[in-house]
């Protein structure tokens, strides 16, 4: 006692010295999300967008439940066992996450940082478990095509066209048991600035959130004096093709270069041409669904086991985009490396 | 290094040992409060409910800013001095926070707890000081009682009839700043645990919440071995009149008699009789305000020492309401002492 645990590098920088793992993770999504180029990841794929409820408001929830169950099964805990869980939606007062995790009857703490909330969830379980808050902490996050469409867009009988650079709401819901012992190790996290270019489309949302992703990136990388070659992969949430080019460009002409090292969870998620997703898929279930299956299992499966995944939100609302406000963007970071 | 710095309790609560500090704080209110009996404890009272602006969102944006700013003042620190600053509020996406802080530049954590964030702010905050993660962090929430109407119940022009169990959302933000050496310190936290008993009254939200504030108030004390004897007051968020008269009968049935230890930040807020605000004041400004300033100073000024705070917040949005849902309802408690 007496010291710090947490070592802070610079704002919002800092490593973590005693790894919080990650013991387990799940990922479960909609019918088309299943179809893509990552169905085979999934741990539960639903063919009925409503899973059997009456809304899609309440399908979510079920896609949060899944989730976090799934999980626990796989680490062999009984709920009771979380001292903490953190999570959050895209929905109004996110009832995504309070409705659908309500009857675990474990203590809560609701996140809201748009599609950048499963990195901000991770990363404030990761720092309750490794100052001791917490012996086991959880990360869950969803979101749901038909819920989101119907809330932030038109009814979706309405048909309205997309344009080029709208996005696809991914439906499905990602989560993490985290404790200590686990293979994958959380290192290091970078908490974000909220970013503001003036872009006001909210067909758009990757150019939202650009600048927030490679502000993010280029203060990790300068914090822990290290370099995109130093890891396997960079993965960014949901810029889609849009946003993940002009996070490009922008670190470019700040003098770091991705290369071969970026992949966005919103490019991978969909095959662009055959799934008609324009540019890409989006949500807090995006990152959420693709990190814990598809990427988490690459690192238990030796392929990756050095990574930094960057989730991206962006922090508009109907009302604040009617009253003609810009869009601001924001983006959590963590590291993640096999151990 | 190596060891823990925060002792775990119990699932949920958890005791700081090098006791992070509020190092200033600020609550800023509207007209009405101002008017009530605390009005003189607000560092800054706004007779236009516009602050200005033109919508009441931005006026709410503006509030946050004002008190995060004041409290920055109060403590010397520049915003560039903040590590992580968490906020929250009830607006959809909670867009008074972001649009409120985004010209700070700081690193943000958006939190959801409804009426409840300030607290889940000041527990996060207060464990990112004390692990190390930081060394400067900032508690912001807000509420405006017209932002809140127009989004949650009827526009203000329809003049509809309050309930008597209704409550008036206060107009006001709260922020806090903690870091190392103030003079009131965190001791320890305690995480709710969502609750639900089947409320489905949008004007009873007190009703909502009593069953989660009794449940967090009975873990917590049986958790640390303490009565409410030990405490100078234990102050509940925005129970109102209604609520604290539930909550105080769930705890006698178990055996816990707060007796005159509870107080309600929703009932001193107002003037029951005279300002017409049925069962009291609610919102996240509400215990925001209230605790970020009148508690506060009572702390400094030596008339309180060791004090519980404890946030409850009612989980629900206007699409879980119409579709049938009941209201879970959470709280957070903090316990803070002077030293």
């Amino acid at each position: 006692m007496g010291g710090f645990i947490l070592q802070r590098l610079q704002r919002g920088t800092f490593r973590f010295d005693m790894k919080p793992t990650v013991l387990a993770f799940a990922g479960v999504a909609g019918k088309k999300e299943g179809e893509g180029p990552l169905g085979e990841s999934f741990d539960k794929v639903h063919e009925d967008p409503m899973l059997g409820q009456v809304s899609w408001e309440k399908a979510e929830s079920t896609l949060q439940q899944e989730a976090i169950n799934i999980a626990l099964d796989k680490a062999a805990l009984p709920a009771a066992n979380i001292d903490v869980m953190f999570s959050g939606d895209l929905l109004n007062q996110c009832i995504a996450s309070t409705f659908g995790l309500r009857s675990l009857g474990v203590p809560h703490m609701g996140m809201y940082g748009a599609c950048s909330t499963m990195v901000e969830a991770l990363i404030n379980a990761a720092v309750f478990v490794e100052s001791g808050a917490a012996n086991i902490c959880a990360a869950v996050t969803s979101s749901h095509f038909c819920s989101s469409e119907r809330q932030f867009r038109t009814p979706l009988g309405y048909g309205g066209q997309r344009s080029p650079s709208a996005q696809w709401t991914v439906t499905g819901a990602g989560a993490a048991v985290l404790g200590q012992g686990g293979r994958i190790a959380v290192n290091s996290a970078c908490i974000g600035i909220i970013d503001d270019l003036g872009i006001k489309d909210p067909c758009n949302m990757g150019a939202a959130m650009a600048p927030a992703a490679a502000d993010t990136i280029k203060r990790f990388l300068t914090d822990t004096g290290t370099s995109p070659n130093d890891y396997d992969m960079i993965f960014t949430g949901d810029l889609g093709f849009v946003g993940s080019d002009l996070m490009r460009q922008l670190l470019l002409r700040e003098g770091t270069d991705l290369g071969e090292k970026h992949n966005d969870c919103g490019m991978m998620i969909f095959d662009r041409e055959a799934q008609d997703v324009h540019a890409g898929g989006s949500g807090c279930g995006c990152i959420g669904s693709v990190l814990c299956s598809n990427i988490m299992q690459r690192m238990l499966d030796g392929e990756l086991h050095h990574i930094i995944a960057v989730a991206t939100g962006a922090l508009m609302s109907t009302t604040s985009s009617w009253q003609g406000e810009s869009i601001p963007g924001v983006a959590h970071l963590i590291e993640l490396q096999t151990v």
